[in-house]
């Protein structure tokens, strides 16, 4: 953590859509995050589809700021949506490139998962799948309190402000589980 | 099928890499295709990310092509990489694009997956990811006999030929085994 | 199928309590099967636990009992709790001792999954861990459309009859699915 | 821990199998345990099938047994075998009965994964769904290193002694690592 104390957050959005839910929970995890913790958003629109060949040339530089944002922040905050049971591609492809070697990232870096969508399971699988990939790239990963925002369409308005006070309530428990996960694992 | 009775088989493969193991074992099938059955190979280099801004204002002509070439094959042969104990974000990019309505064109497609990577393992995560996938988007997946092809850097040559016998005599049988189940789902 | 031309399906619950949603809802489609098809519940609460000694020695009458309706039925309908994320152990126990060698009764056999569950999300997760199972198993699982009974306890009356008049509807719409994707298959 | 400092693990095999390789892989595990580290072993063998009516008469005595273990351990350690692309049944079962309220006892417990089988991908999908499983029931997986046995029958004396160093070492390895973890998270 920085000399100052404060605990700082990487969040990270699977959905690229301006309106998008995932985004906007994020917006209110940081209004929502508890004293010491602030929350910092890194879009990941700009990442190229990952190619090796191009690796091979050195990252591209969206992809070091990436990097380099994750090595630094004391925890990531991922808001996925699901797209076909899974998280989505963007997502996915945001992930194989920081964890390209050397240095990779996300080894032993608390983690907490959310996840928004219309529908009525509100990312449980997108969630689980997620979880699988950190196994392999040791990212310790918050079990508890989940926050899954199904219904998501009635859940912010059209501002894409976070209004029903359940979520509000159970997003701001979560960040605070949070705060005590990256502090026990320092 | 086409009125000269051949099986039009589409292949994808998930690595975007020029001397990808997963691109050459899908060249291998086009060598090793039982009769009548041919192998076409769609190249998802240069689909954007996804974005359903961007959607909404038509899918991209690449994202077009892709999935009328989908709705046009009688079956689609995956060929994922293992990246971060999940197939590629690149391949699941490409998934979400072209499962986007009207008119999802996995809906009822013979599928059949195989994957090939360096480790011990040989992508059965990331296929254990890939087909639940389809589950949502009723694709009509093969059960066996599954194609995990591991230590690959061992079973090409040079040029991305597939040298290793019994590789390429398991993916002739599960190719014959594939054109059996295109049929009987017909 | 038998001479009379009726599709059986064998039923298995993976609750053995007396008053269970899932053997309440595999009564429900007994009542709501199409013409054609007939729906008998094998109990496997006296299945022991799976031990390869004491299969070394024969499998115990309730396992080939088991393993003979299996092989005689023309389909599978598997009604699974859902417990810490998975499936009951007591039904994943019934399909290990059901799949030993020699002739595994699964393999090509037409499998239709459901489940109820008393919390919000029905089922989702022990789904996907039993759809895993059978890609081993070679069983043909129908996609879709899939039935996830949630808040089960207002769906059911005190006798266990099923209720909720679209759960209703949702079954008996997986169940003529379910008879279009035995005879696709046959 | 124990006054005297000593780490206590409790150790759990998913296979009942008298040679089993599981059990012997854990057998094993306590001879390589590093310094202040000892692992005891606790045979499910007699636990029943889960049956709520039978636990709203109170849960059986081996059952408050392997609670009251898992409660007071310091650690546990599961030796998955892979059975059907997943863990085993009998596994599967006596984790449904340890985690009934009250007193959830995995919860918040640090807790490792192994597994051993004679196939060539030493049970990566087993263990895949056991962790899915501690997501809910809050256990503290160790993400690495894994242990995977595969080819389990060459790498076991016929007295069931792991008599392959790569694999002593990988599994003494991971004991270390172990021991680290449950420090980190006291």
């Amino acid at each position: 953590m920085s000399d100052s104390g404060a605990m700082k957050i990487l969040g990270i959005s699977g959905s690229l859509r301006h309106g998008s839910f995932n985004t906007a929970a994020l917006r209110a995890a940081q209004e929502l995050a508890p004293a010491g913790m602030s929350i910092e958003i890194f879009d990941i629109a700009t990442i190229p589809l990952y190619n090796e060949d191009v690796k091979a040339q050195g990252f591209p530089p969206v992809v070091q700021e990436l990097r380099a944002r994750i090595k630094a922040a004391d925890g990531l905050l991922l808001a996925t949506p699901e797209y076909n049971y899974s998280t989505s591609g963007v997502l996915k492809n945001a992930i194989d490139w920081a964890s390209r070697p050397p240095e990779q990232p996300f080894e032993g870096k608390p983690i907490a998962i959310m996840g928004a969508s219309p529908g009525a399971l509100g990312t449980a699988r997108a969630q689980g799948h997620l979880r699988h990939m950190f196994i392999f790239l040791d990212g310790l990963l918050m079990n508890r309190p989940e926050v899954m925002v199904n219904g998501a369409a009635g859940k912010f308005d059209a501002e894409g402000k976070l209004t029903d006070q359940a979520t509000r309530d159970s997003l701001a428990a979560m960040l605070t589980a949070f705060k005590a996960w990256v502090l026990r694992l320092r």
